[in-house]
């Protein structure tokens, strides 16, 4: 079936026919449409264009078509153009030409724009909760190994000693802008097209005040042609997306590290581990890899969508059907990636003893220059001397912690007896007191406020993981 | 100078040294870096690290060189590494071994990221300002032509009549949802990384909140790790400008459309076009055309920012340092391009006569549908009649508008006498009075609200263009 | 099924079994992984490693799947990990434990890499015969219209004559660099992975230049850990799709602006048009549109493979699952287009007397200002007298074409009375005879030139299309 | 200056004035702009359009112009809109009017086609001449520790022992096809625009084909308005460039990784690396970093130019403009990174030690199921067995290679007293003797090859580098 065809009087070519045809994915706005048709028909009853009992009979018909659609049982003929086809041909089977009446000052423009907000109003929030989720893992996971410590890295070179509860907690807050951005997609979606016709308004008198509120929208548009063009919504939801993707990228980048024979900081869960069809030994981080590997395509359809959207001369052009592919695809493409990360993160092993035995004498440079620096001495000129001693212990073939006080001396008479004193990772560890810094009473504030923020979103606070170091 | 080296026994590669150098853009925060360097000194010495007098000889120093790059009288050396390396070799030629304290319980890592949100707090506006002078450009212009008729188009088919003050603000409403984001840019920007030292905090008590009141910041970092890895503001304001860049391509594109000798709605002003050097004929849009093509350039740098960022292992990777040439090209773009857009839109002359003339009458067809669906015909019934009728016309070789009431009446006896008059720009926008469509009373409606709107941005009410129509 | 376990202790997480399978897309390699199977069966077997009776068998059974593969009748369990796994399983049910044997000195990862090449060495010359069947319909719909003008454009304002030949072979010559680029493709993916194992190499002495030669590669690699790594090959197939996504929406935007009511050059087939929902007059040119919006995704998928495989820490990482998706749907993209584009050229009717009409009488501005260098009046100067004369014809409110003969004296007494008849359109096109100019001659070896390339390529030489001037 | 006017009436607005100019880039084509006048000024004398003497007067003046360029002399004016211009007014200067001539029958649109050409035949060839410089130097490294045993990795975790000269060798065939690429750019480079004027062709009789051949191009293109059109040549430009980024992007990678303590395979040379300025310990990979992170920039650029080229209307819009910038940086970012690079493989130190305790005894898993499936046991029961026996060291708590017979016996009576031999790396390397395998002999093919490849391109053999294994 198609919604147009007096004026034609020759077939569409069949190719064609398939080349525009979109209802291969956006039956999956089955659900969206069916609201939004049974909300104007509402609304065109309202406004005196539609007779209360035909009104009263297509919303009936179209709450039994939302039932099928919640039960799976709706099916669309392969010859409907799209979704919107597909709804008005199961009406107009079922109640006649009556059916025809529910698009009187409705396009499919206004329609669309409506359903894929609809949807997107929807499906932000949901992935929203699986960020959540996941954040609430990494939450579990920094209790139960707040003060634990580990090398901190920058370059990928050991730098100075952070804790693991430190680390997650990263991780954690990196993915908390994630939800707020999410949350901005979802008002940025919640303004309402529909009543903007084609592109130029509708000429029925329909409250889209009222139709808004009943839809779940916080307001409406204000004008017409920006309403049936405007796909920033959907560009929002793909950086969304993209940039929730390159953090998931990153700490599964770091993740498959940390889990390396090399590093051996944790160990992956075998169940979150796959092998080898060669090599029987294999217990490889798959799913951390395709974590990573998935930012590619997440980043993809951003510029995809942005580019397609580059110089569209009208107020709608056909071009704007390529929007809901990339959509669809990076929301699925998280909605799996998430609870996986997830359930990887709460089932984590970690391995303390071998982030301590890691932890190398130079990481605490830093703190031997520190120590120079509260005696006075400009730290440019204590970061001079630290280099110095290094030097010194390497020539004398000793780690930086078994020099002895003499060899110190050598460098720098301000280097005193208590130097060896210095390499104590809690020492370290507590002197960051700073807001944000590795003390235990930092961390312990941090956890805090990380629970305090996800009370906030409407979860209670976390027990620590069963990881726990107990 | 290079601000490390104790610990090296031999130079680094020239090669090397140019490569890594990122002074040659990162200059351009060198007001940045000196405003955090005196609240870093102040904060020294609140803490009670630095003496008083030295913290006050080195707050002296530092606003000597801030007033040098005010004036652009300051110079970096060749040999800087990079802006903080500048600053620092500075303070050190005129104050001695004391300037070696500023860096106490700091890192370039953290220097750099508040350096960098301090200029994106400061820029992020001063685009949205200049998004808010084009917003301004084109009130005007839809005021000075609020019901000016027009053709509307869908698929660069002609749809519907719609007006130029009607067209204007779509992308007044467009480019308000820019400023929303550069607005958002800024929050995300606003948030204190100083005193995160290189990745685990800074050992020393320095008040945090008080740094970030005296900086303009809006709180400040609660974990030193996602301190120094967080781009996500960076990211942020290439997305927005990359979606901006989006929206002056569509409005740039229509414009060459509308000015083209074949459409002829507009004429732009002399001084806003360039010749050819072979054609002597040619008034090129130039302007416009940059305006679209400069798209690609911005996506590309959305899209390389991310595509850096993924995968990175550590809380601060030297492929960071990538960050800040596509955010200052991207604003340099967008800061180039929107005020020559703006003074485009301010000189435009319309051609009001060629926009109404140019109306066929088949952009009537839907209040021809309407009609009926007024008298209880099914719209999808009433489609279809008027497309036999517009084939009736086809086939009569005359206009719609020309045809016959018993021309009318072969189609459907529920075409009446009547039908001639339905072909009335004014009735026809009239009709469509739901808020954001096309009547007088809706266009007026929405153009007080876009007033309202600037309004609550501190922009006072706009006065037609000067080009209107009197 | 999976092909590993020997050492697992406990199920994978159903969640990671489905986010790892690949089945459902690499579903689409059954039939080259059954050749690539059946040419290491019989490498096995003259390696000795396989007794001939049960490569035989192998052998036997794999010609069965690949007949149901043939047939549409294959069918794997939603349980098979991947499209190796789904075989081999099939293998083993037929066969029992002997088809265990097959994947002896093999790993999916030579294999997978394998399968990948073949389908691509099959595809890239399917797509680049889909861009021949579009060169033809532009060469025949030039030929039918060789020398019928038109206006050429710059700046999308009229610039100089053209013809509709020339413009229809401008796009044949763009599309013949994609047919070059899509042969590339083929050649960069026919190097032999298989015989790499996993990484290391195969430990069995097989023939890995017969294998390629027997497969249809025209040589093998050179270097295991490169072999399993590379995905060049599938990075170039989605950049030549990419490009000529791009070629296609130029071409796309050129015909919808040609056909607007505004231009009117040229008209699309009904059969090549779709109507609105609300619109009844709509003829919407929307194949050309999704054309244009296509490139949009094609680009996307370039960039995210080029993004997944940045900084791959190994020789195979999972991340190189994502390769397969978008060289799929590029493809798929492309081979849906292409034919849909050459049945709209195909079905093309021009509107000559649009085009001649629409010629103002200023794209003869370069003749003028060529008559008076002719004449040894520098070029630099000859242009500015030409503007002047337009600037004099705009003041007098005549054509440029209708200036009397003392007017043009007035503007220079270089113009003589010869002026008028410059505005010739058959002079002007004849004028530009250098190689790939607009005169008929220039056409005429030009057309004969592209019938030769592709009489090059195994096409023979074109008739005009049905929709020429006769 | 400005080389259109004579219809102007007023000045351009000086915003657009700048926002249009492309001089501050285009200047780098001075010299290519230069030789393009010299050859068209010749092509104008031979075809008699300009007098000899006029000729050599332009030629001579254009030479010293040249000479200008080469010695850094030349000096455009901040008001010369772009090179082009810059030139003919320098020309004009000096010569008169007689300079105006030279632009007879030219546009600016094919001589910055031709510029941009010449260019990029100049500069891809100089790309790939760096990327030789850093094969070369990967065969040196791989040359003096061709066996030298190493942890091949999958998914990074070690699966089986490669070598060095492997590894070394990888990235050499990679960065080969790199080479194939630049010089595919070349190719596709080397065709003449000029003479095809704005869009039209050349009224003029210049031999093309004589100034392509003096200008070094292959041939001319067929039609002009394809000749002003195309960018394939900057895309494709583009294009090798970001893949070579992503090649580069890996290797750096792997190196950052096993130069860390953890794996601690290679020491990078102290010249290649550089310090922190809070930590005095560091010495940070920053080089290999930044070859990482500009693989964002580089994809960056790609899908920039090609999202401009997007939707073009006409064959010259100035959008093409965005062409230059993108191109110059990549080239400029490639000929950074390649020689740093370069340098940092010739200076690497190798740590065989390291590499080879490295290898954990599982990394002959695949060695172990080879032995029975050399024994007749179908490989995928081997792959079981051997899975079985490592579950069973684990449950010992010995290293796979530590186990006593009777524990081999307990897995599978298969398994005898030969296991313990089994565990040798080099028997494991020299068992993959297939082409591109691990074996002694294999390698030395491989590297064999590897030089043939290179004396192909005019590098004489390599010596292994002074770091080798002596």
């Amino acid at each position: 079936m198609r919604l147009w065809g007096g004026r034609t009087t020759k077939p569409t070519d069949p190719r064609v026919e398939r080349y525009n045809a979109s209802l291969s994915f956006d039956l999956r706005l089955a659900g969206e449409d069916v609201r939004g048709s049974q909300a104007w028909a509402r609304a065109l009853a309202r406004a005196g264009v539609l007779p209360a009992s035909e009104a009263e009979a297509i919303q009936r018909c179209l709450a039994d078509i939302q039932a099928e659609v919640d039960q799976g049982t709706f099916h669309a003929a392969p010859s409907d153009e799209d979704i919107h086809t597909a709804v008005e041909r199961l009406l107009t089977e079922r109640l006649g030409p009556v059916a025809g009446k529910l698009h009187t000052g409705r396009s499919r423009n206004d329609q669309v724009a409506t359903d894929f907000r609809l949807w997107i109003m929807a499906h932000a929030p949901r992935l929203a909760g699986c960020v959540l989720d996941l954040q609430e893992a990494f939450l579990r996971s920094a209790l139960a190994d707040l003060c634990t410590p580990m090398p901190g890295y920058t370059h990928l070179r050991q730098a100075q000693p952070v804790t693991w509860g430190h680390w997650a907690l990263w991780h954690f807050w990196a993915l908390g802008r994630d939800v707020g951005r999410l949350d901005q997609v979802r008002r940025s979606a919640a303004i309402l097209p529909l009543g903007s016709g084609a592109l130029a308004g509708t000429a029925f008198p329909v409250d889209r005040m009222a139709l808004a509120g009943e839809l779940g929208f916080d307001g409406v548009s204000p004008n017409s042609l920006d309403a049936v063009s405007d796909r920033d919504f959907a560009v929002e939801f793909l950086f969304a997306g993209a940039l929730l993707g390159v953090h998931l990228s990153r700490l599964a980048e770091q993740l498959i590290l940390y889990s390396t024979a090399e590093f051996g900081f944790v160990e992956l869960d075998e169940a979150f581990t796959t092998g080898s069809s060669l090599m029987p030994h294999k217990r490889n981080p798959d799913p951390l890899e395709l974590a990573r590997g998935k930012a590619g395509r997440l980043i993809g359809h951003l510029t995809g969508l942005l580019t397609t959207l580059k110089g569209l001369p009208s107020a709608y052009d056909k071009d704007l059907q390529e929007d809901k592919e990339p959509v669809f695809d990076a929301y699925d493409t998280l909605a799996e990636t998430l609870p996986v990360l997830t359930g990887l993160i709460g089932s984590l092993r970690l391995r303390p003893e071998r982030m301590r035995s890691a932890l190398s004498p130079e990481t605490f440079a830093v703190d031997l220059a520190d120590h120079l620096a509260a005696r006075g001495v400009p730290f440019r000129q204590a970061h001079e001397f630290v280099g110095q001693a290094i030097l010194k212990a390497e020539s004398l073939g000793v780690g930086l912690d078994q020099m002895r006080p003499e060899d110190w001396q050598a460098v720098s008479p301000l280097f005193g007896e208590e130097m060896a004193g210095l390499f104590d990772v809690g020492r370290a560890l507590d002197r960051r007191a700073a807001g944000g810094g590795t003390s235990a009473a930092a961390l312990q504030a941090q956890a805090g406020e990380a629970q305090g923020w996800l009370a906030s979103r409407g979860r209670p606070a976390q027990e620590p993981n069963g990881a726990g170091r107990g």
